[in-house]
């Protein structure tokens, strides 16, 4: 027994999973399903534009997803969780009004906080959400920000009181791995939150790692969407994400620099 | 269905494991167990030394391990072939006498073949196990040999007939990890050999980077006989294995070096 | 002739150094007059701390570094400017107070602004060197702020008037090296600023890895200053800086995966 | 004074130059000569065939390049060695054929020994490589063979009474870097040869590092010949080589995971 705690939540996976780049819907779905996550993000703008635009075209609706999530939710005996984030906010503005609006249509405190003035890297802009961050607190959310792998402002945000940090480990979708590692480590040891890797990460092993080194837990989404198989990926992550979260508890080994056998070496064949 | 296959045998596990450093047999049996390897390798040295000292006085006997391993098939349901190898061996001619003695003893046609005149960073030698490897194939052995992460000598031991490569991440025992990863990968590129990476993986995800990089299994030793925990290690590492695997098979997105975002940026709450 | 502009200022080294953690004072001048800097840095509280205290009973009195500089500078050849920093500002106001303090003691309008309310990694806070900035250049500065890799922060940076970036590679004194790559790499594309790494930085050949990717200067301190030799590891990283510097300007080579030889591969001997 | 000694000779610059791939050769000639270099190496291949065609319709000469090489021995007021490679060779005989032909051609009993069965990556064949040593250090040649950053083949190579060990960083042409840096760790920790990291280095940073970590020399190819300035790029790599050999000399500081700052920390503005 070894559950993820968020604000007032927990969780026993610790893979969150992204819900864009999908092929379709229900892909997504078996993808959802077979990762064994609890906690799927969706971009309210996604979700918003559907809305207004009655979506009665397209064959298989964003929105249609959360209720049939209810049957995902009974074939899977667990529930999803799912976390809107304000993914297109250029401002702290924005985002908070996309959280106001996501809380209504989906009845939850959750809000991944993500605000990218960027077009170009999708990077996060450290002092809106800082600010967006505070007002969100006190408005009674339980906030998740995505922000650089940056030390400080994870420490702040904590003063602040948000329910887990969300560092970045390269560029959104580009699978980069964990380029921002050293700073993810020194974010793991200085913060009481829960840390969760949200964005680079392209493999199972980069998964595995960014849990070895502490990490709570990690948020897929490209890697998995733009797989050629997203639902094989998705079966590979969730084992990785385990594989990783194991070797932390049990303990990994010191690295070393010079090798010392692996069997007593002692004088071979008398 | 996988199966990796070595000479004339089909394996289900691509998980590899030594038998030095543990704290005690019982902890082998259970880490093996539990590991699902098909595959365990001990050396030569440390079998036959047992028994010339007729190993009466000690309470657990490593020799004891094998008939022991039967019922730890029966337990588990598979077959647990052991390979033994020629670690301690320092030249061709005490490689080929400890293969034999092996055969003899464990009747067997693996040998994993291991010549470190080195006693410091126990690294092969590319000379030696050369020519003992052609020596070996002529004698009718199935030959698994530790190599350097070295291409051409991979594809000379492949024209010389051995059964699968099996070169070093990184120094042995040393957790390292993929320190010749580009060398690796060329030699995954260039042989129709099965490669088991075998010396330096420390944790889980080097295991599953290894995987992902098209190598056909691992073999751990030390990161998971020393862990704290080397059961619970044991099965991050098979979980390690298989999403690696999986990620392999399922085909990895490439990495680009700017984010696209997981989300279509389009304008936001326009 | 390949200047820096900084501000209005035009620098003829790329090379700034430190005046922290030396021996003594004589082998501070002499590393910085062998190192061909232009630009030193140096704690206003340091210089003020002297001051209160009169500084009589210390043989070697850092302020006496600034008249004594006079000789350097003529025995250079060239001007050393003198840029104060905040080190140990632990928000802005702290920060403001210390740049003015900084200004009139100094005469100079360069203020590097550090802000690290942490006192572990002394890394920067992102939100008080923004609001820092910003006030700074209302008051006339030429502010080069220290902050994270973090590309979104140096954008905003430069919108509000910043006259250079100077980004960390790794934590202050740390010696790690660029662990921050990737991210500097996106701050040099997107900014028309100066770029300045600032941390981390261990060797010369650190420093000329700045340089290939595009900086227009590395701030050096720690790993001249406790170098065994600090004389000629400042020469050493000077010809690293410049080695940089000419190669990016030279154009360096695509990388490939794959050799192409550097010999025409036609028959041999034939 | 710190002089490079190869077998008898001394050297003072420590950057070993190439000759293929260079546009022209009045390019290759500036960059010798402002490289600072001492030695050249150049594939008997290619002198050999020109010989051979007696080369009167071309109008720049390789071997032209040779007599007018001292002209530029006069300008530089330094000799330039040229040592041979056998590059092309596909196993020992051809090897030391060439190796043979380039002593009676070039007067020196300098040979860069090369065999590289692979036309693909061109690494070197490790078994050719040896059996070659062994025999050209027995008809008295001083042989610096290219090979895999194998450390146990290099131990064995300077029990043979090889000259000097040319490890490679990558794959030739690939100016990847360093790749195997580890292994060249051990290898220049166990040896007394002279150690020269041959093919890879891409950039005066790498080659700054490989200083750094106690290489002896480089040897740079590619990344100066296909510059699109292979002059200044010569001399970048040149400062580099000093920079990095600077640096090993005076002692690099350790590398730590904290940082503790470079100024002290007491309280600020107290």
């Amino acid at each position: 027994h070894d559950p993820l705690t968020i604000g007032s939540s927990e969780f026993h996976s610790r893979l969150l999973l992204g819900t864009g780049k999908y092929g379709n819907l229900s892909q997504m779905q078996r993808a959802i399903e077979l990762s064994g996550t609890e906690m799927v993000t969706m971009a309210l703008r996604r979700i918003e534009s559907h809305e207004s635009q009655d979506g009665q075209n397209q064959q298989e609706q964003l929105l249609d997803f959360i209720p049939r999530s209810k049957q995902l939710e009974n074939a899977a005996c667990r529930p999803v969780h799912f976390m809107p984030n304000t993914s297109g906010a250029r401002n702290a503005k924005e985002a908070i009004l996309a959280a106001e609006l996501a809380r209504e249509l989906l009845s939850t405190n959750f809000i991944k906080l993500e605000i990218h003035p960027d077009p170009w890297h999708l990077m996060p802009d450290p002092v809106e959400t800082f600010h967006a961050a505070e007002k969100l607190v006190q408005k009674g959310f339980q906030v998740l920000p995505y922000i650089h792998a940056d030390p400080v402002l994870g420490k702040r945000l904590e003063d602040v009181g948000v329910a887990a940090l969300m560092p970045l480990g390269a560029p959104i979708g580009s699978n980069l791995g964990l380029r921002s590692r050293d700073f993810l480590e020194i974010i793991i040891q200085g913060t009481k939150l829960p840390v969760i890797v949200d964005a680079g990460i392209g493999s199972p092993s980069d998964a595995a790692l960014a849990m070895e080194l502490g990490a709570d837990g990690v948020l897929i989404s490209t890697a998995i969407a733009t797989s050629a198989d997203p639902v094989k990926m998705a079966v590979a992550f969730k084992k990785a994400v385990e594989a990783g979260r194991m070797a932390f508890l049990a303990g990994l080994g010191l690295k070393g620099q010079i090798g010392e056998g692996s069997s007593p070496l002692t004088d071979f064949l008398g």
